[in-house]
């Protein structure tokens, strides 16, 4: 087995991703495990040490193997566990950050069996309506490494508009490798509860349907202005009942709708040098692809996918934190 | 027994509601069942002569033991009963639409029994999104004939602004009672969705709270050009984790931020006359003092709640429709 130098954990919600990283950060294994916090506790609120026994037999799960070797390979992890649920809360850094300095504060917990998780700040916006994440910050540092690659040295600093896509997806402006602003629409989520638990979810029947997408954009690209997203959504059923949408192509349909009215919403944002960045799209390549498809509706031509951002930026932050300096 | 002249039913997705009328449409008894098409009907799609059977048979129990002195008693209804899921479909009439004509595209049913049941058409409008609905034109109908009692003769024709808030909220432009526009916002059912399938949920503990309403709906009218709808109720959550939002107050807020959204799109709607117009809330009376209030921070004080409109309107109806003219 290659030498082992880091691990690190995305431990979200509702699943834990491992990763077992050799020298300068390269992936050697990976594992996802059904084991987010929300499914370790359940519904039921266990007492605060019986909820650390719980985090810790996960993290040595998900470390399994990995660290009989060495057990002094330290460990880095960002996400939900270091929420007010989690194992132990991290502090939200308070934004604008520098992404070279996250992983100046870090916070750790220690397991009854001596195993050390280092955890990985999530940032805060404080603005009238504030904005957090967890996890992403570790993402947007990744993707800024990776992008970064491509260019010259004398232009290394990054300034562009990161897309990262999903359940409540973030857009994020960095100028200058600092975290500036960022943004949270519960888009993936709202879609979801959409088709699944109201009147506009009886009549789809499953399908793709990229046409379909890109009408459901461009409704919502003409629209945005004078259209509230309340009544625009009920187009998808209007428009079956007049017989212009078939049932196949209702579900995509609506997913461009929303995909459209959140690219619109940051298009015609108050600050307009915001749409005018790099666009990076980072995370799940299907969405990523989406996402990239609706912002050519936009003229955006130009964008980036980046993928396998988390490990590069659990590996970025943990170098920050000098994790790697062992004696 | 008062001689009963008219049976009304408002015959919607989940519940059916019976009013019986004496002379001049005064209500001498009310019964509300659940037995809504889409409860009659369950998951499985029965064939269409066992749907009719079903109906019948609910249409006799709304009407029960008041059909027995004279068969011959008019019943008319109005609703999801005359959709292409119902028991036969009335077809939509296209506005604009003289609310005094409604009554003239009658379409009915005749049961096994021999039972008669006249259907009230819905209404569409052909936009660029269609938009329809089936039972508020009998609300409308209802709601403008009691708003123009206490008027002048001489100024007997309405021209009002009518929002029927609910599952699917419909904002309806009527002028010199005609039906010009209408718009149809998800309000009710994205709230309900909202709070039981998202994370919103899970920090909310039921709870009235006024000013929690008042701050969702101010959020909602000093955010509603800048930010999207997919953003803002995103700040529930975010509010509560900073402590600015107790778990009590985030259904409120959340509420205040969907209706408060939902006034702000119609204020800033394209026609810019369309806000200024005389308006009436019709329907369930704690809602509509929900959005009385929301109302309120837009400087209308001139709101009128009107009650009972849909009993009202059959009535009316039926009229238009000389079912009453018996031999």
């Amino acid at each position: 087995m290659t030498d082992t130098t880091l691990i690190g954990l995305d431990w979200g919600t509702s699943s834990l991703r491992a990763y077992r990283l050799g020298s300068e950060g390269v992936v050697l294994e990976k594992r996802e495990l059904p084991l987010g916090i929300m499914r370790l506790l359940g519904q039921n609120r266990p007492a605060s040490d019986e909820r650390a026994a719980l985090f810790e037999r996960a993290c040595r799960q998900a470390c399994d193997g990995w660290l009989e070797a060495d057990p002094s390979i330290p460990v880095i992890g960002c996400g939900m566990i270091g929420s007010a649920q989690g194992w132990r809360e991290a502090p939200y850094l308070a934004i604008p950050v520098d992404i070279d300095s996250i992983g100046l504060s870090l916070t750790y917990v220690v397991g009854q069996n001596g195993i050390v998780l280092h955890i990985v700040p999530g940032l805060i916006e404080h603005s009238e309506l504030p904005n957090v994440m967890r996890g992403e910050e570790s993402q947007i540092t990744g993707a800024l490494r990776i992008a970064a690659r491509g260019k010259k040295a004398a232009n290394g600093r990054n300034s562009s508009l990161l897309c990262l896509p999903g359940t409540h997806s973030k857009w994020v402006l960095v100028r200058e490798d600092r975290i500036m602003h960022f943004e949270t629409f519960m888009t993936g989520e709202l879609f979801s509860a959409l088709c699944q638990h109201t009147i506009l979810g009886q009549t789809m029947r499953p399908s793709e349907d990229a046409s379909a997408f890109d009408r459901g954009v461009r409704v919502a690209q003409s629209s945005a202005r004078r259209a509230s997203l309340l009544s625009m959504i009920f187009s998808t059923r209007t428009l079956g009942l007049t017989g212009a949408l078939e049932a196949t192509q209702q579900s995509d349909y609506l997913s461009g709708l929303l995909i459209g009215h959140e690219i619109a919403s940051i298009q015609q944002g108050t600050d307009n040098s915001y749409f005018l960045q790099e666009i990076l799209l980072v995370g799940n390549s299907a969405l990523c692809l989406r996402y990239k498809r609706a912002l050519l509706h936009f003229g955006r031509v130009d964008v980036r996918i980046i993928s396998d951002a988390t490990e590069r930026g659990l590996w970025t932050i943990a170098v920050q934190g000098r994790l790697l300096e062992r004696a």
